[in-house]
């Protein structure tokens, strides 16, 4: 049995949408899988109800506080002892669920990663990372996208074992490329940072594949994994994402790559290097997107991704 | 009389595809301007004679030799006295073109523009900046695009200033909206770099709205000028450029928006903060997209960007 830990209090439109999507994840999810909902039972079950979904499809663990959007994530993690992120975090440690999802603070969410899951031997900075398609419909995987915005070279280099077990374990790519994201080919170009990771990554034990310009990041045709700071992983990752609304306001129609750049197709992004599967959703999240998360975090435990990371950084 | 400097030998396609796009351009340039073609004047005119035009329709500079892509940009500046590049320079400094524009080089055309034409009193590192389309139909201009990839916060404090003058003077936007690319909206989000220089943006003469997330980048709802460092707007600029081939790839067909993300569309990205119309174009440009540099260069100089440069750092 897989237990699978969602915060339905996480996300600009909890419990609604953190219930709703975790309905729709019933569907799609192992039969093996049992998913744990942290937050106020009465609403949560007051919207199963409403949803013709019996209780016990689900666990529910209650939890009387929310850590809010504007809370400070340290502080509010040390006060609110009986949020949802919390009590799903004692969970976790506990060894009562085997991966842990939200939508909501990812301050807080991270606050949890770094101080109870804890980051693995080894690893010198976890990293949020992000799925994002390829042309050929492919998945590719970018990190870090914000959590890192002053990444030192060594980080970088790690960077690349953290994406390539990944991209091996929970993507299923064989021996995947890694790559780093610079502003050109050659080996000379870039910045003091990109300069200096690139030797470090040169002499590395993953499959190295050089330096990706912006141009191939979604052309699947020089890398699995994308290596960059937090700052570019951000900033790409979300004018990448504003393609899809762009899109549909133009009438571009369904398209299946554009469709995956929306937000909703991947649902969250795993943070990678702590002793626990972790996935962080948007604020925004819709159910579809609630669902997603909880399907890819489904995908990391299965995968025995944390078991895997950890030999790796032995 | 408007007299356009252009490279014929510039570009991997040179110089075929410059002289088919000089000819292309005499048809979107005002009648007071004058073309000036930089080059092989044999191969130049052979071009005109099989397209059937008049060789009267240009003003050809004969040169004999040319800078090459793999070329050391400065030694080759300094060794190659009779390429078109060099003698481009020779002729804007001398003041008989008004402006200069080439898809050669990066390199040699950016040791041109600080060591010939050189900075402007005042501007501490020149800036290569991009338009961009944005959603509702305007252009928005974004810098730096590869030239400093490692700003410091002054000097993105003062791409603010470089990008305000051009999107007003040559974009025709009144009061431009400035802001900072940056990973989130709030004041104290980023690196390093990106804090100190929002702090220094704060206190400037333009009109700086704070920052923008890549999100909005492309949607034109926050700024019109966004100001980066040449690293993510390098790798920014290539990702969103990327999703044209891409779109026309996966059959997304024409769209005023994506349709302008073809880097022919807007054909060069101008350098800033120099003493001259300076235009660099994609090393692969099609005729189509020369045109439209010589376009832009038109603008640039019609709207006497560098005297108005001049006068924002006095």
């Amino acid at each position: 049995m897989l237990r699978l830990g969602v915060d339905a209090m996480g996300g600009d439109y909890a419990p609604e949408a953190a219930v709703m999507g975790a309905i729709q994840a019933l569907d799609c999810v192992g039969e093996d899988v049992r998913i744990v909902l942290f937050g106020d039972k009465a609403a949560i079950e007051g919207i199963l109800d409403r949803e013709g979904c019996a209780h016990d499809k689900f666990d529910i663990v209650p939890t009387t506080e929310v850590i809010e959007m504007g809370d400070h994530p340290a502080q509010a993690f040390k006060q609110k002892q009986n949020s949802s992120i919390v009590v799903g975090y004692g969970y976790l440690k506990a060894g009562k669920i085997d991966g842990f999802a939200s939508a909501g603070s990812t301050g807080a969410m991270m606050v949890g990663a770094m101080f109870v899951t804890k980051a693995i031997e080894g690893v010198i900075r976890p990293s949020i990372s992000s799925p994002i398609p390829v042309v050929d419909g492919r998945t590719a995987l970018m990190l870090d996208v914000g959590l890192n915005v002053d990444c030192r070279p060594d980080v970088l280099q790690q960077y690349g074992l953290l994406g390539s077990v990944y991209a091996e374990t929970v993507l299923g790519i064989e021996n995947p490329r890694v790559a780093l994201l610079n502003i050109g080919e050659e080996s000379t170009k870039g910045n003091l940072t990109s300069r200096e990771a690139y030797e470090l990554m040169k002499n590395s034990s993953y499959n190295f594949v050089g330096n990706i310009e912006g141009k191939h990041v979604f052309s699947g045709r020089v890398a699995d994994v994308i290596v960059c700071d937090g700052f570019v992983g951000n900033v790409l990752l979300k004018a990448a994402e504003s393609f899809y609304p762009i899109g549909q306001a133009l009438g571009v129609g369904s398209n299946p790559f554009f469709d995956k750049l929306n937000y909703e197709f991947f649902g969250g992004t795993p943070v990678l290097g702590v002793n626990a599967p972790i996935i962080i959703g948007h604020g925004c999240s819709s159910p579809k997107a609630i669902a997603a998360m909880i399907k890819q975090t489904e995908s990391t435990v299965r995968a025995n991704f944390t078991d895997r990371l950890r030999e790796a950084f032995k």
